[in-house]
């Protein structure tokens, strides 16, 4: 999809502050995909739609995790997940973006998952480094992203997971998954 | 088991300072379990028993893991969680010890799980706070200790898995599966 006519799609679905996060998001995928190989256009189309579903109603979210027959257990899980995998569900559905590759670095943006494509790796850390974001230690991941994707993600997901267990969160299976794999193929 | 009899049996298997150290977990455990409702005859010999394979032959644990159908995963992970899995089919094998609750307890003291028992959960915290343990954050665990047997767990856990993380170190799924399941218990 044409990038203007997609940032024109996701305008009416944002807030100001998060239509400004999704810019980032697809300027730093952009960046990300050249440097690591990912399919540049891939990442820019699904960094545009991450967030489609940010700001649709948790009763409509709820029924679609249902109905899609996503994992039931992210109902028990902080409503924060739902708009990743109901977003990819919705992209598809409302958009006419069929990618399955586009739509699934959508649905692993927030949770991660055992199998990240460089794609999905791409998305997830773009997400957490665009230039928007401040919050303590996205400057030491944004020059681990300069060295190495997989490196950079780690150092994500240990401040994230670190950041739910200090405010006595459970932390979603998928998360530690992807944790531990990356952990796993960095000692190969 | 009479008392004396087992730390005789462990005292062979183990180094004085490991010794000292179950002798310790064995009073906390018993504590623990008269303050919480868990058998006191049966965390006193689990609490004997815990480490009873601590300085077993690798190449051993990881036949005996094989051998005896334990989860595969867990030769991906962290030898030290080998221990207490081997640790609970070797009491079986060789002290005469059947008593399955005992058991259990001795097989998730290092990793948890997400259904433990009050009894594994006191011999899981004993391990952690008995007096001989001295590390940033034993302290606090040990007066929620005094409070609540869930909510020291999740410091615990917490503090284990940030230690891991910040290792750089794969965590083991059991282990979050426990400290996921502790805060779902929390909000109950």
């Amino acid at each position: 999809m044409d990038r203007q006519k997609g940032l024109d799609i996701v305008k009416g679905q944002l807030t100001e502050h998060r239509y400004i996060h999704t810019c980032g998001v697809m300027e730093t995928a952009v960046t990300l995909a050249r440097q690591y190989g990912a399919d540049i256009k891939k990442a820019e189309t699904a960094a545009i739609f991450h967030d489609y579903a940010k700001f649709r109603d948790k009763t409509e979210m709820r029924q679609l995790i249902e109905s899609e027959g996503l994992p039931a257990d992210l109902l028990e899980y902080n409503s924060e997940l739902w708009h990743a995998p109901a977003g990819a569900i919705l992209v598809k559905k409302e958009t006419g973006i069929t990618d399955e590759e586009v739509l699934n670095a959508i649905r692993w943006h927030t949770s991660g998952c055992d199998h990240m494509s460089i794609l999905d790796k791409v998305i997830y850390l773009a997400d957490y480094i665009e230039p928007g974001r401040q919050f303590p230690g996205v400057e030491e991941v944004r020059d681990l992203a300069e060295e190495s994707l997989d490196k950079a993600l780690i150092k994500a997901l240990q401040n994230t997971i670190m950041f739910l267990m200090k405010k006595n969160q459970a932390v979603y299976p998928d998360t530690f998954r992807f944790y531990n794999k990356l952990v796993f193929e960095q000692r190969r």
